[in-house]
């Protein structure tokens, strides 16, 4: 096989990276964000808008499109890309995590998980080797191996139990994604660990054993808070090959996403700016603002005048403001749009800058202006 | 004054006629079908691609738009084509009709309507004069005269009462109107009477005599089914000056509109390709489909094989049967841009046709095909 996956470093900046992923359907610039699109749309956008936004990949969640339309089904339709009208790359996970939040419906068994649906109620098992057959059924140019997502707070004891089961895990996925692998496609490792650094230093070392096209660092961005992320992540990058992308997984607000790549993160998914954009909330260099406050009823000037997205090029924030408070779909609509191209031009200039040597004051003036 | 307002015949076939009404902001062609953009927004619906569906013209609701944003805000903010993004011809309502639909909330006198909104039950009051200030704030380029549209059934008796007083309110409208006319503006009379004849002829004697830049047929399509529709749209439009444009406000199916354009009526207005696009309706010209249905749910076609919409181009009959399934908001988008198109390409079809002489067999071929 061809090796049709590649990353490709382009420059540093401290530990902060710039490069290329290509993939048999096009290149994902990085660091790179990754809108969210889980029930095989992202909501509110049509892929051509979300594509001219400036996303190079967007993120497909197994466990919403294995429940529906269905994987097979999706497969019989000629994939997800197709299906949706993106025929872009697209980076799935594996469903642990969201399977895993259902809570109660949810019981864990060293050989995968069943659960209950929250839409019917219909019982449903999702191993590794299951999880993979999905993830290729939709056609996924990225898969994630299947996962514990480790409950926050963890003792050392619980963190270390639920990593030992994501790494075996972990080769489960692996075998079962060489046994029928896509040319070209890839399988990302995630690291667990929770805080602790002794784990997450084994949890990434056994990864490695096994082999992996990129890394993702998982367990993080549930309720840890910056800091804690931010003290793992000092030290978390550098454990996992410089030469294969590095993924932090559900992260996040601009000013996580930015420290992050300052401390090697390569790429980024979170539904943040689209599900911000259904209630009002927009980013904007000067912070974020809501739309339904009345201070926007008469405001002609654009939603973010530094911006360059067709959203604030033609309507006011005044516009912006009578649609959502006459519950206009228009409102999400063009809201979600504009925090898609605001997260994308943040990552351009993160991109630029650190191909310019000037990641840092790229990142502190950002965070500082807005977020 | 310049005659910007212009209306010219191209051709005529039987009593079917196409040609074009200048205004302004641009060219309507006719016969025209108007999306409703009640609240300043085609639901769903970004401007660009409403232009893009043929639509030359927008159809804004004064009720809605004097209640919230407001009038003089919307002035104050540029005017409705700058506040929505819409910078080609915009008619508006004169508001009667929906404030007499608000039932109990409505006290109807000669000076005008008392209301109360039924958005917060502040009381409001419209008049012939007020309404078209309203317009005018709006920058409207077609305004409507304030009328009373009379409920249906009506006796001769109360037919008659409510055609004077909206041919009262016609004169004071176009008084109104020619008080502060904006350079280009154009003022609809609006015929009424019910489906007596005598009084449409009437009411039609008493708009010519006080003169209008185009006439509507009012009080139709309210509940009166359409073979007694088309008994009055047999000799209503020939009761209208022929060199001006006819317009028969909220109509109305396929069949409607393509029966109403064989009897010499020029435009059109209506919620159904909105509305249905919301509701899963697709229209097609294999008849009317409901997305909803399980039998789509592995349909790889297009939504109607023969439409050259953006939407027919691009995604399944399966992909929006998802998107309807799963509560997304691109089934409502998706399916309210396809109807649409499906109702401009029926009036680009009719125009060519009227210029071909074959309006009859279009109207047919159409009708039988699908609606």
């Amino acid at each position: 096989m061809a090796e049709l996956f590649r990353f490709t470093l382009h420059a540093t900046d401290g530990r902060a990276r710039t490069g290329v992923i290509d993939t048999p359907r096009g290149p994902v610039r990085t660091p790179a964000f990754m809108p969210v699109g889980t029930a095989a749309t992202v909501k509110g956008m049509k892929p051509a808008d979300v594509r001219a936004s400036g996303a190079d990949i967007l993120l497909g969640n197994t466990y919403h499109l294995m429940l529906r339309p269905g994987a097979e089904r999706v497969a019989r339709l000629g994939g997800l890309h197709r299906f949706m009208d993106w025929p872009h790359p697209i980076l799935t996970d594996s469903g642990g995590y969201q399977v895993m939040s259902l809570g109660d419906l949810v019981k864990v068994r060293e050989e995968g998980v069943e659960f209950r649906s929250h839409l019917d109620g219909t019982r449903h098992f999702v191993s590794p080797e299951r999880s993979i057959a999905i993830q290729q059924l939709l056609g996924s140019d990225i898969l994630m191996a299947f996962d514990e997502c480790t409950k926050h707070p963890a003792t050392h004891a619980e963190a270390a139990r639920s990593m030992n089961l994501s790494m075996r895990w972990a080769k489960r996925s692996r075998t079962a994604f060489l046994e029928r692998r896509p040319e070209g496609a890839a399988l990302f490792g995630i690291q667990q660990g929770a805080l602790f650094a002794d784990l997450r230093r084994e949890s990434a070392e056994r990864l490695v054993a096994i082999g992996f096209e990129g890394y993702a660092i998982g367990g993080l961005a549930v309720g840890e808070g910056q800091a804690a992320m931010f003290e793992v992540l000092d030290h978390a990058p550098g454990q996992l090959p410089a030469d294969r992308p590095r993924y932090l997984m559900g992260v996040g607000k601009p000013a996580d996403i930015l420290g992050a790549v300052l401390r090697g993160v390569d790429m980024f998914d979170c539904v943040l700016p689209t599900r911000s954009g259904r209630t009002a909330q927009a980013f904007t260099r000067a912070g974020t603002l809501n739309l339904r406050n009345a201070r926007f009823a008469e405001d002609m000037g654009p939603l973010d005048p530094g911006c360059p997205c067709p959203v604030c090029a033609r309507v006011s924030r005044a516009y912006l403001h009578h649609l959502f408070r006459a519950g206009e779909m228009l409102g999400p609509m063009l809201l979600t749009e504009h925090n898609l191209w605001h997260y994308q031009e943040m990552m351009a200039g993160m991109r630029a800058a650190i191909a310019q040597g000037k990641a840092e004051a790229f990142a502190r003036d950002w965070v500082q202006a807005g977020d």
